[in-house]
């Protein structure tokens, strides 16, 4: 059989089977035939924090001169103490040894950091280390954890939160398509505003399989009390939900104990255990945000309806579309909570706390309505009748500090900014000096 | 109102919207009412490797004293050159200073390991800096493609190959359920034997979206000739077909030029930008397994059917479902790659490169059908008419040696076994000692 008659064969085996037309060449490119994933059509333009930092960018290519202060992306600024930095670096230097070179560790984390934090992170609340998942940050393990539920599942968000939450359950599939406002059809939006103390009336809150919830609230700065709590819990229960609670920033919670304090932790509820996930980091609690370190707490009493545990699968997960995080992070990660690591990170967040104290009183002394801050290291900042994007770019053109709109956050962030704690306490003192002669 | 009034029109307002029964009391837990993620459920039960650990561990109950060796697990076991780990340690303490602190990196990976990854790793075959994503590894960025491409694509794989592609597949929810072979319905399996030179008949593969293509090929050891890699890239073009193009083996590809050689990249394929992404890794090419570090190339010219470009939505979940490869991490990459560090690490790829030769030697020596091994750490070695796990289970008792069953790799495995050529070189001798006295 000559060649090209094969080939014309060949070409007739394949070609029956194409799903969707072949490719025609646009321009230069030539096109697959593949389609795009129509989940991540559905997503909003642009990532938050991307879009800030283009902003940023426009704003320095204008006034190439101007001394911008951000007090906007959750950015920590301050050196990490030498105890901890000391301990990656000698964990890194002993991999070239023969003794000290580790491959692969455990997909879960290394057993130390496992029992650390269920030792000291959860101390009295029952949390075994094998419940302790180690992860590359909170935001990696919300991406986990959507993976996870996959696209069946319903889910409740605070608004405004976090974009996180929303954005990887509309790439799992678990949404429909965006409205004007900003909310996707699907999802159950739990207004968080200061008319009602910052959580929800979960009388009128629609049942969900999942509830997401962060606390201290990102981006309001609350720290949901003891009692309402509870009620998160005790709703859950009721409802046969599953909390995913959003704990990276409970290290700047002042307040934990007693009735009227802050818990730092979801397990601090009775009843918790058979039903809520715990995420956090050591991003904003020891400056890891670029080390990249963080944990997942699922505990064996969470189980689907079919009775079934939740860390099995979760378990699995994290061994296929994950493969552990870096072992320099991990050792960084035990230094951080030795009892002499605990007290040197802990006076790093003791800087940021003191820098939202001046931001709350210079925005108050504005007579400006402000939340946040005590617990938080986000300062919340209400602009009634405006646009957060306005008043995000009229403070920019005019002070050339950088906040992060609130309707980044939700449609239930329109009218405020989120100011950030998160920056030296030189910086901070100037950006109020210039928000006072601004705003004033 | 009564109390007890107004909590029973609350419960009212709740229950009515229960998409399921209400959970009910299993012996001591409470299970939570979310239906099990189906796609989880049809997952195989055990991820390959977690097996192999079990039945390692398994083994060292039963025999305490025996000097188990591993060439299982394709874990790196030599030293990484000081010259890296130095980099490391330095980013590290730089960590303490104000200059030197560095809080989130660009989600993309930094600006430096991104250009000398595109400069050292892709010379001339046109990759810019921007279409470089860096990651912690590549069997998570296998995970984020799967992501991004989502569960309406189709598939095909090498049979058999890595079990990410697949095992990622079916949590995205791409597959059916899994046959008693091993084959998930929907897949398009690629036999590679050596019957076809470890390459399919093209002419024989239904289309799909997506082809995951692993050279040199884990397990078999397999590096496509340059003419393979060419009707891959014509087969996926003239589809309209992406392929995921793992390189993770890259660096032990001993002849790489002309016509014969094997090519490291496929970009070194004519007509590859339109069709192709890349993975790659640190960890087989700087005994990185547990450091974390890989990257991706995503070309500007890989378009949607809609003719968006691929890379645009691969962004964005790099951004929403990631955060950055550790600091650190990327440090120590950069250090790789400079001319003294890829001298360095060549040599101890070197080292695994002379135990895999001894492994082949052997098992040849024993009149077996041996393959791989030339261009790739692993050996792939046929026991005809034997099952896998039985031969996997022979050898560690009789030999203390842990292998891995080639069926772990797909139906197509069945009957061969892997052996990996990571470990010291004394050990590797041990094991071809007591392989020698087993076989013979």
């Amino acid at each position: 059989m000559p060649v090209n008659m094969i080939s014309k064969l060949l070409e007739k085996a394949v070609l029956p089977a194409l799903d969707v037309a072949p490719p025609v060449k646009i321009g230069e490119s030539r096109r697959t035939a593949v389609l795009r994933n129509p989940n991540m059509e559905k997503l909003q333009k642009g990532y938050l924090f991307p879009e800030i930092s283009i902003k940023h960018e426009e704003h320095l290519r204008k006034y190439p001169d101007a001394k911008v202060i951000s007090l906007g992306i959750g950015d920590t600024t301050e050196p990490i103490p030498s105890i901890v930095t000391s301990a990656m670096a000698e964990y890194a230097l002993a991999l070239s040894t023969p003794e000290g070179y580790q491959g692969y560790g455990p997909e879960q984390g290394h057993k130390n950091l496992r029992k650390v934090i269920a030792d000291t992170v959860y101390p009295d609340m029952g949390i075994k280390e094998t419940e302790v998942f180690i992860s590359d940050g909170a935001q990696c393990d919300i991406a986990r954890l959507q993976t996870l539920f996959g696209p069946n599942v319903t889910i409740a968000v605070q608004d405004p939160t976090f974009p996180g939450y929303v954005d990887n359950g509309v790439i799992v599939g678990q949404t429909g398509k965006v409205d004007d406002a900003g909310r996707y059809a699907g999802i159950e939006y739990m207004r968080c505003a200061p008319e009602n103390a910052f959580f929800p009336d979960l009388a009128r809150v629609r049942r969900t399989d999942v509830i997401f919830f962060c606390s201290p609230n990102n981006p309001t700065g609350h720290a949901a009390s003891r009692e309402q709590l509870r009620q998160l819990v005790e709703f859950a229960r009721r409802n046969g939900s599953i909390v995913v609670f959003d704990s990276a920033y409970a290290p700047y919670v002042s307040s934990s104990g007693g009735a009227g304090g802050a818990p730092r932790s979801i397990y601090e509820i009775p009843g918790a255990r058979e039903v809520a996930i715990e995420v956090s980091s050591f991003s904003k609690f020891a400056g890891f945000t670029g080390v990249r370190l963080g944990w997942a707490v699922v505990p064996d009493e969470l189980l689907y309806a079919d009775g079934s545990p939740v860390a099995r699968d979760f378990d699995r997960v994290v061994c296929t579309c994950f493969n552990g995080a870096s072992g320099v992070a991990q050792a960084g990660g035990v230094a951080c909570l030795s009892g002499e690591g605990r007290a040197a990170v802990q006076r790093v967040v003791g800087v940021y706390r003191e820098n939202a104290r001046v931001l709350v009183e210079t925005f108050a002394s504005l007579g400006k309505e402000v939340y946040g801050g005590a617990d938080a290291p986000y300062v919340w900042v209400r602009f009634p009748g405006r646009r957060s994007w306005d008043v995000f770019a009229e403070i920019l053109e005019k002070t050339h500090v950088i906040t992060v709109p609130g309707s980044g956050f939700g449609p239930g962030g329109e009218g405020f900014i989120r100011v950030s704690a998160f920056n030296s306490r030189d910086r901070v003192l100037e950006a109020c000096d210039r928000l006072k002669s601004f705003l004033a």
